[in-house]
């Protein structure tokens, strides 16, 4: 039915996901394929594809931060269900009738380097499609749309006790073999705030079919989630939605809450995402040759509209810190990540940990280490980004003489791991450093 | 020419020392063919092994402390070569002339523990046949032998200026692609305080022939590697060995001493191990379902004639450490491990980490993590050993009801990863809590 997967990098193929649709029928027994096809059409070709259906992908690390504003066809992906179907003609209203709004939004999704809680205990996330996200679960980009709130009052103003509003998506979501749409609310308060927007375009561009076309929700500095695509409804409630995607997922549980005691209830809503950050270059067990500093790449972010007001990196696995410097921070904004490099000092030969942290222009900072924030729910992993990297330093005499010598012999560096049989030390050295020092033992 | 391998574990193949081996030809053309049939005749059934050929092997983890002498057949073995075949009727000696020894001997290998140095690093590990040793490259057998000072002595002593006993082993070594014997040497000093031992007999049996019969060396206190196997010569040196396995393996390093700055002479030659410990049960990523204590037993052991003082252990990563009663401590002896069982106390719900460490008679105690003892080499891996363990503890009301539940249901606990889709809160206890508690966001 699917066909073969194509010579991309699907993960997780998210089988029952396409059983469970193909068995709905109707509509949505091709869901799987028009999405593979709409990811094949619109996404760049490299894009990290973490599950084909429904599809969840990012870019690779070295295209993550490399424009602050994220191209659209590498703009990462978290669908739940089907790309919908809509009929082109119809268009859901007369958008003319507001204020347009254009802004610069970095959406983030609450499962932002969730292969590092993984990594770390498992958890569900090894079985389930809880998509296994690194760090490019995050992007930027330009958005043009009207106010949620202007259309409201346009629409005779919320009745008392609503204090929420209900975002209905076009998307399939499937939970515990319940099947319904992609359903979540945000508070009455934020919509008033307007930081809700009905958007229309992305980067100059109508939005892309697997980003919501025609009509999608962007609410400003809240987790990807609340950001509802193919949106068809908006509904006032009294509490937040009891829909499962606000009601029984996208919690943040204490690290005793697990498999034998969860309640969802124990769980705090994410709505903002805390502060974090993300190194993306150099990448974890690579080998690094340098002379005395390591060019080092990545991004920072805050949510709720709070800034990225320093980045600091650690050679040293956060023993001593380096500030990025103002100028090597790409430009700030209220609801948008800031990227940055520095050229970070190392004396070291051997295994480094590289460590980026940043605080806010709130002064909230990330918590050192994983452990401190891994939660049952695998969600929010905004400990400070840690990468092991072999440094190897040129600026040190005997490491440039072999590197020389390796040059000289035409012998190109192996992989670290591969065994090397270019002599090191000659036995003249050797005897000659047993001439000159002590023996190993002490004599008595 | 190997046939297939049988329904066991073997790991690494060793194909580069077959190879080698047949090429050389001679007798070594069937020495991988007989050395696995040794391993099958000779060695438990279960045995992890890590290396083919040459053979490398150590007992499964609930069976390396489950007595305090290991069995023949449990007892880990790491060969560089193949097994010598050696003609029975030939004995080297006549023993009968010296004072029979039996003592009770704890043999490590330096590489014990090595896994956690290639899980955090790699190094050369993963490529070359460094065998990836977990926590059961320990045993401890009792041996029957003579005084390598008495038949020197019964020889006509040492002339100056040697200082050193060079052992030879008819084990083939190949290094950097030259084959040898394999061959090491100890100082005159451990020789002549009667550490060192010739011996025949292991457990009350002459020695298994992959163990060394007819006649190994048995150091004292040191490191596996100088228990010189199939023992053939020994030759009076002035110097350290300047052989391959003593001069340019074995060596431990400073962690800043990489592939492309290392000199041997920068590696201190180990012969005594330090203080460490491991926990043999539970064991990492396991569930385990407890009302408040968990279980563990495990080993601990220190080089050089010391012994284990004091084991400690902490089901918090190393913040609150728990003595092991000294009646739960196996008892001493000089050159022994302890092997040890304790209930550690834990209130926690979810993923802990378990950690133990020793303090020997010395009170030298462990490093408390890899990175702070890491070297090129892979070797001496003593820092406090860590698993994850995840807690579920029936002590608490919530998770005791959820079990009894799953009890009642007849749903058996799946392993950890897999969804569970067994409702944990019904719908009346979500909008009860909600009557009962503030809402997620502030209203003002």
């Amino acid at each position: 039915m699917f066909g073969p997967i194509p010579s991309t990098n699907p993960v997780l193929a998210g089988d029952d996901f396409k059983a469970w649709h193909n068995a709905i029928g109707g509509e949505l027994t091709t869901a799987a394929d028009d999405s593979w096809r709409t990811v094949l059409r619109e996404k760049h070709p490299d894009m990290l594809h973490l599950l084909q259906f429904p599809y969840n992908g990012e870019p690779p690390k070295r295209l993550v931060t490399s424009k602050t504003i994220t191209p659209n066809p590498l703009h990462f992906v978290r669908n739940h269900g089907g790309i919908s179907i809509i009929d082109k003609d119809r268009r859901p209203m007369d958008e003319s009738r507001f204020p347009r709004i254009e802004k610069t939004v970095t959406i983030q999704c609450s499962g932002t380097r969730r292969i590092e809680h993984i990594q770390l205990y498992g958890g569900q996330g090894d079985e389930v499609p809880q998509a296994p996200w690194a760090e490019g679960a995050i992007s930027t980009a330009r958005y043009v749309g009207i106010s949620l709130k202007k259309v409201i009052k346009d629409c005779g103003g919320l009745l008392k006790p609503a204090k929420h509003l209900e975002l209905y998506g076009a998307e399939t979501y499937v939970k515990d073999l319940e099947v319904g749409n992609y359903v979540v609310s945000v508070p009455w308060s934020k919509v008033r705030a307007n930081e809700v927007i009905l958007a229309w375009e992305m980067n100059g561009e109508p939005l892309p079919k697997i980003h919501g076309y025609p009509l999608r929700v962007i609410v400003l500095g809240y987790i990807g989630a609340r950001s509802v695509k193919w949106l068809y409804r908006i509904k006032a409630i009294e509490n937040p939605s009891r829909a499962p995607v606000q009601a029984k997922e996208y919690l943040y549980f204490n690290q005793q809450v697990g498999k034998y005691n969860l309640c969802a209830t124990d769980g705090i809503q994410i709505q903002e995402m805390p502060v974090s950050s993300a190194i993306m270059s150099p990448w974890t067990k690579q080998t690094v040759v340098h002379i005395g500093t390591i060019r080092c790449k990545g991004w920072a972010y805050s949510g709720g509209g709070r800034w990225p007001g320093r980045v600091e990196l650690s050679a040293d696995g956060g023993f001593t810190w380096y500030a990025v410097p103002p100028k090597k921070l790409s430009k700030k904004g209220r609801w948008t990540w800031r990227t940055w490099e520095y050229d970070l000092p190392c004396d070291v030969e051997g295994w480094i940990e590289i460590v980026c942290r940043c605080w806010d222009n709130s002064l909230n900072t990330q918590p050192l280490n994983v452990r401190a924030a891994w939660n049952w729910g695998l969600h929010v992993t905004s400990s400070a980004h840690r990468i092991k990297v072999y440094s190897v330093n040129k600026s040190r005499e005997l490491t440039r003489k072999r590197l020389d010598k390796f040059e000289q012999l035409g012998i190109s560096l192996a992989p670290l791991t591969h065994y090397d049989i270019v002599p090191g030390q000659t036995a003249e050295e050797y005897e000659q450093y047993w001439r000159d020092h002590d023996p190993r033992d002490v004599d008595d």
